[in-house]
């Protein structure tokens, strides 16, 4: 989606003045009283997509201009995204479609967390909110992913909206017969307000984001981005500590093909005096851009091959799979990676009070089952998080702040 | 179903008297104070379902009687269908089912179109009607369809309503046990309002609604009819052009087996003064029925090998997908087909300003992508359409006008 | 699901003492002004579930214990289960899950059915209940059951709830990946309220049980339960009969492998002078250990070789399909009792008036469809009574009696 709601409300309020990413992709002039918009070619009836951004009324005025190509607009977009280090907008934030972590900044997650945490609440009343109401959200799943497709699912529901769903989209849709995936986002943009889409190709939500009149959130593109993933790992970081600066964190497993351990890495980096531990078997080993990235974001970090001792100094123990779809045939190198490290009652008893476990599930044997009832054990809480994370993402999305 | 809400109202106002469909299957004898039903043997809880139909309260006697077969019920049901030349009955129109396009005359088209008009208001106000609040649609889909099966799904839930889905009817319901579709039909319509039936069969929608007590739509069997996908074409070809008579239509691509253009053109009969371009690979030219019809209705008809003179003439270019899966080891009858009509800019700069392209989706290189830019680039709007047509008969068949 | 609303209603009410299965898992300490849980170990927000159970604000103080591990409670837990006789406790009835046929007494049938018929007036009124606004069932069905899947979902919808669902859990799931049943339910359970779960293993849903914090629903486990057919074939009795005491019940079929008049037996044994006839091919007879349990509780039985005389003195003649998938090559053997005993107009011409013919459905042959006519024919309505059974069943368990 290109022009968010937010926004539009600080334009209409006349704060400020149309930012750059305006100017790119769909123009609209904007006055307190008076809203005119002109729109690239192919979608005459994106328009009324944004109208329910818009007070009623105020969409007095449309001009179709025939002047950018969809793939000229694709293209500006794409920079755009990249070049935007902030969503800071005026008084307001700016959230169109949530493709990839690289797009948060310490600000924005900071207020994301914030309504997070009030979705935290309206959960716990039990009096269900009903500011979703009359919304409709698309899950696109190229592939299947239960966890994640429910988890959005409940989220949307929680908020009052409704769903359709596409558990197998790959097999089902017309993919099968060869439509594009720009073609299937411009007719299912038509039934739905919101596309939560995972894709097995790296790449395909930015695609789906440019394509789209209504927003797209990225649940899981191939080896690419799961930015939802990355948001509740942090937002969990700061519920069982209470703050993400100064903290130490220990990344254990499969840090070489482990997207999560990857984004969490890197949003990280974001906050001041964070200390980073690698823990893992030789052949994952953390690749050398992340490196190079938290160094040159003086991070301080260091491997280690002792698990007791990072587990004893650390704040967060951040365990994950050894992923055997990985390995391929070499079993051999999979099974003794897999036992390597191993989260038990042993690392347990080195950790600080305080000090909490995390996992993004599923996991197999990596963490012993006698460490779950332990309070320490922050990773069914964690899974539980992804829900007011992505309640509020909705939220922000649809209806703003 | 048999006996529709329109009708029910008409009779209770005393306006008319019952006419010939009522004696056929089950017969309710009425009055404004007092209605009285029988019904014909084996659903003892038909008349309930039927109850959301009547004043509250009106249903005050009910006897059954065994004088019919459920069998002799179909028969004189399918007679009643095709000899019925209207469904116009006294100041309101019946709509039991939807199950093949031959059901619909000029008449109710256009008041279904009108009802489809007021549905894009309330999509597009975003105050998502409640008018469907507490019906419950039972997707039935025996074979994978996403397009359609989320357009319906969010028609219903644009109303309000809700929704009971089965993505792949064939594999896993019953049916994979050997029951037949009437034992089906009859156990899903105890869960649900209206039932949504995909299935692999031609006829199955008819067999369907034949055995159901609640309405039956065809969303597609086999080979045979898909009369909503009919409905949205006509609708759309009023919404771009604001007329139906006196149009001229080239149908492009693959006539022999495409279901969608063959049902455009019977319905396109209905008009006055419409004439029809053929244009297609000798290997799937329109089939001899469809022209015989058109001839006996008078409509004026012929078979072009020149896209770009059709198009230059035509205020409708309506473009289909070459089939491959319909030419099996013919891999180079179907190479040649599919290329041979490609509609891109060459095509659009010879149409009219006014006329527009039309697609059923999906497409694959048959129009090229450049073309998606021009306003008369009118697919993915008729994609749209569809959930208003879908809008307009979930309304219809379940509150009735 | 620990601990019931109702229970908890009347610890809140002052009028009795916790009784023993409080004891057990977690420990509530409940006054009228004050309550105060402790909670065993590894579910910190475990509580927050439990806070719709209780008047808003009064769940004032939480504390954790780590003296139980998860693995002791569950064992105590079951055996709680297996012990308690009745489920009345005070003037409430207790029902955290609906894992068994084993768990229901008669009086707690009898409550049941008195919900269920309640739930008939709901649907039948048409004004669609919102007594379960606000709450997520989540049906996590391991192998695909259409039918079952449909009737919950449509008897939580009617409610005004809404549903997660997951039509084939065990290919699309992190089992996949190897993820515990256990590991599975936790992530689940912060998504909803419910859990409605099929499974291809016995004792799954027992399993599931114990580690939720909310309520599971056994919706079948492989060759073991399925505690609500088993409910709503007798509730079918009672509303077909308008009695359960005295009555004569032939059970026919495949009665070796059928775990539908497995249960049946076992649930009439609990009424008053029932006489049980066993018709069966040889091949599939039923199992000594139901005889034996029917003979230990007094219950009058007879195998018998003459369906048509069975059927002259039944009320209720409950006939099974004979599944062909359990005979695996012996081909000749299925065929062989396939077509031995099948229920056609000549057996309806021997029964009495008042006497119906009930199936469990799917029917292949072994009802001949011309008895789907003959108002005695009760396995439609049968089917439809799964849809009261359910509605009355989530009710009780979301938000108590």
């Amino acid at each position: 989606m290109a022009v968010s709601s937010s926004l539009f409300t600080s334009l209409l309020q006349g704060s400020m003045v149309a930012p750059k990413t305006l100017k790119c992709h769909r123009e609209y002039m904007c006055s307190p009283s008076n809203v005119s918009c002109r729109q690239s070619g192919y979608t005459k009836s994106m328009n009324l997509t944004h109208s329910r951004l818009l007070p009623s009324g105020k969409l007095s005025k449309c001009e179709q201009t025939d002047g950018f190509s969809s793939k000229d607009r694709s293209q500006c977009c794409a920079v755009q995204v990249e070049n935007a280090p902030s969503f800071l907008v005026g008084k307001k934030f700016q959230l169109d479609d949530v493709i990839e972590a690289l797009q948060f900044d310490r600000d924005i997650l900071g207020a994301i967390f914030e309504v997070a945490s009030e979705m935290e609440k309206i959960e716990k009343n039990s009096s269900r909110s009903q500011i979703l109401k009359g919304y409709l959200m698309a899950t696109l799943f190229y592939e299947p992913s239960t966890r994640t497709r429910l988890s959005f699912e409940s989220a949307m529901k929680r908020l009052g909206g409704e769903v359709l769903t596409t558990e197998n989209a790959r097999e089902f849709s017309s993919a099968a017969k060869g439509e594009t995936l720009e073609d299937t986002i411009r007719t299912i943009e038509g039934y739905s307000d919101i596309i939560v889409m995972r894709h097995f190709e790296s790449g395909a939500a930015k695609r789906a984001a440019v394509t789209a009149g209504i927003p797209i959130i990225n649940a899981g593109d191939g080896p690419g981005q799961h930015p939802t993933q990355a948001l509740l790992d942090v937002y969990t970081i700061e519920r069982e500590l209470g703050k993400l600066d100064g903290i130490k964190v220990g990344l254990v497993g499969d840090l070489a093909n482990g997207r999560t351990v990857r984004s969490l890495a890197y949003l990280l980096a974001k906050y001041q005096d964070v200390k980073i531990y690698f823990v893992s078997p030789d052949v994952v080993k953390m690749k050398d851009d992340i490196k190079d990235y938290l160094t040159s974001k003086g991070v301080e970090w260091e491997e280690s091959a002792d698990l007791m001792e990072v587990a004893s100094k650390c704040d967060i123990v951040y365990q994950t799979r050894i992923q055997k779809e990985r390995f391929g045939e070499r079993i051999d190198q999979y099974e003794q990676a897999r036992g390597k490290y191993i989260v038990d009652q042993n690392v347990l008893d080195v950790m600080q009070k305080h000090a909490v476990v995390m996992h993004p599930l599923p996991r197999l044997d990596e963490i012993t089952v006698d460490v779950d009832r332990d309070p320490r054990a922050a990773y069914f809480r964690q899974a539980k998080n992804g829900l007011y994370i992505r309640m509020a993402l909705l939220k922000l999305l649809l209806v703003g702040w």
